[in-house]
């Protein structure tokens, strides 16, 4: 633990001197301590715990800061960024290997692994920089509970496919019963936690109440959320906006050091996974070095069409925050390669690709978000005029 | 996560309405969900490395409120509390089994067992009641670390008895270096946090500078004192008493919600280690009942004998607050049972012994410290006059 946190927060701090973004840092800390440079720490069930805890309570915290209301108001915006973010990667990555030659199900698999965002690295750069409130900011979160959704159910088509059987009624029935529960908890989370938390809070004599509550508030919507087909970070954030009102700034306080200790972990987990598996061959090599610029570009331009009508600056915006790839890239490739679908050096080239993009995302957020401080209204007035 | 959590804080809010400790509902729930009971739940390592962290910045967190100067001043009682609170348990332990037939060398594992307070759980209650500046808290803090040194010596000898060779040498150079440590850090720790901490601080350009700082210094003292021969919870001690005043009260807050989340995991899991191993047989039973209240008078008597120069109200205080037993012993009666000295039944006895005195010290406890808090000097002045 000493390793990884420390590192993390050494290499974050070089790079805040270097003026570049400290998560980068981070994320590097990882690939340094990792397998493929020192061999200090590798990746175990107890770092992607620590890992998975951490992206966790960052959506949590990311959560308690956002207005339901708004982000349903901007619903119709997010679900497009969603749909063309999903689909236009998919279609660039499925593309490029099937140009390249490669077998059907290989390619269906690594557009799959180009779908999902990794929202969590998006969401800790615009915290920190406390940028949550601005319009892109809710479209991309907004945008990321889509994304999730079609991307868990388009990896459900691509396995059932690899398996030989499809069953669309099961994947219509899941869609439906994920896209209602998120609908449900947005919707009334809120407004039914503000009455039920003061009540509860004045009947509990345990210590520090609240905060207990939060936190089984928190596990439970995580849990729940796996049950209806959604990742568990998308209950986490469902919880922390239902919490948002409900919850005075101490627990706020109390749930802030939880994420400033683990996300750490978090960041540097993903460096943990990067390996050289993609410099393996010099065809392999060149096909990563082709699916980068796809991913990225797929997403810019699928998520920016789907912000096109809040403006250019707000499409930008919105199209580089939503290019990291993370765990879903991760757990693609490691399904495909369970069911020998994906050869050992496509699993390399998908987490390089996924750590590579990743780690060129804060730098371009922070050329893309620069300059507004000045003018905080710079961007809802847009939004307001377009 | 949601089970050990919700059932631990479900089972607080039930203790503390039948106006008993939630501490005990917390181990109570582990045993609950745990193998014996419901089997929800089975001691994993990520049970166990949640647990770990848990007492660690429950420790922290106790470092963080205490005075090393008035510790230092309490230093010979607590010196002399910890010798004869590790002797007299020993002898017991020792002496019960010896009596009953047992082999030599097991008795004496038993002795050990016998030893080590868990501190933990003492500081958790004396935290959530604020007693922590009474002189039998400082008593008990300080023979804490003495107690917790002499016992890893303790193990150190019975296992070398075990595998037949004692290195003589190497355990006095291991004590010494490990008691050197402590006294360096408790006189010169906080001293010179407070000058380099401040330093640090106005160069780093970090995001939450201090609080990263803060967990780096805790994790290294952690593994710092395990290097020396005292184990990492001392360190982690000694590191939030260093720090404690080199932090602001945002700190204080944010590691406290860490604390919060964590320590349920902590007592929880102190349950889920309980078994039905001691109730095989009839005689492994009735042994399992005489070594509980040998466990607890043989502390009562060593410990308040060591602080009886304080008192008899502060004595009976220090004599009960050093009752618990918990992770040593697990480790002592594994150290046996890798070893072959201890078999399987008397590794039940150990458990059940360490369980049930730790859920019996908080009752006590509190009415050990009833009544004082309409008087918040009675202690003091007994201490001065006396």
């Amino acid at each position: 633990m000493l390793i990884i946190f420390g590192t993390a927060k050494l290499l974050a701090e070089l790079f805040e001197r270097m003026k570049q973004p400290g998560i980068v840092g981070e994320i590097l800390a990882g690939v340094l301590v990792g397998p493929s440079l020192l061999g200090w720490v590798s990746p175990s069930e107890f770092t992607t715990t620590l890992a998975e805890l951490g992206v966790m309570f960052l959506l949590f915290r990311v959560g308690l800061e956002i207005d339901a209301a708004e982000l349903i108001k901007l619903g119709g915006t997010a679900t497009a960024v969603g749909v063309l973010g999903v689909s236009v990667p998919f279609l660039a990555g499925w593309g490029i290997f099937h140009l390249w030659g490669k077998p059907q199900l290989e390619s269906l698999f690594v557009g799959t692994a180009l779908t999902a965002t990794s929202v969590g690295i998006t969401a800790q750069v615009l915290a920190a920089k406390g940028l949550l409130q601005r319009t892109a900011s809710r479209i991309i979160l907004g945008a990321a509970v889509v994304d999730d959704i079609l991307a868990l159910l388009l990896l459900g088509v691509v396995s059932s496919l690899a398996e030989g059987h499809v069953n669309s009624l099961e994947l219509v029935l899941t869609s439906i019963f994920a896209a209602g529960f998120v609908l449900l908890v947005a919707h009334w989370g809120r407004k039914s936690m503000n009455r039920v938390i003061p009540q509860l809070q004045n009947r509990l004599r345990v210590g520090e109440a609240q905060f207990a509550l939060a936190m089984v508030f928190l596990f439970g919507m995580a849990a729940l959320s796996v049950k209806a087909g959604v990742a568990g970070i998308i209950g986490a954030f469902l919880a922390g906006m239902a919490l948002s009102e409900a919850m005075p700034p101490r627990i706020h306080d109390l749930s802030h050091g939880v994420t400033e200790l683990l996300v750490p972990f978090f960041l540097a987990n993903i460096g943990l996974h990067f390996n050289g598996g993609a410099f393996a061959h010099q065809s392999t090599f060149l096909l990563a070095l082709l699916l980068v610029p796809a991913a990225i570009f797929s997403k810019i331009l699928g998520c920016g069409l789907g912000a096109s009508r809040h403006g250019r600056v707000v499409a930008t915006r919105v199209g580089l925050g939503m290019i990291p790839r993370g765990e879903f890239c991760m757990v693609v490739a490691q399904v495909g390669l369970d069911l020998k679908v994906i050869p050992p050096d496509t699993f390399g080239i998908i987490v390089f690709m996924a750590v590579t993009v990743t780690l060129m995302t804060p730098p371009l957020l922070k050329i893309a978000f620069k300059g507004i401080l000045p003018q905080p209204e710079e961007e809802t007035e847009i939004f307001r005029l377009g």
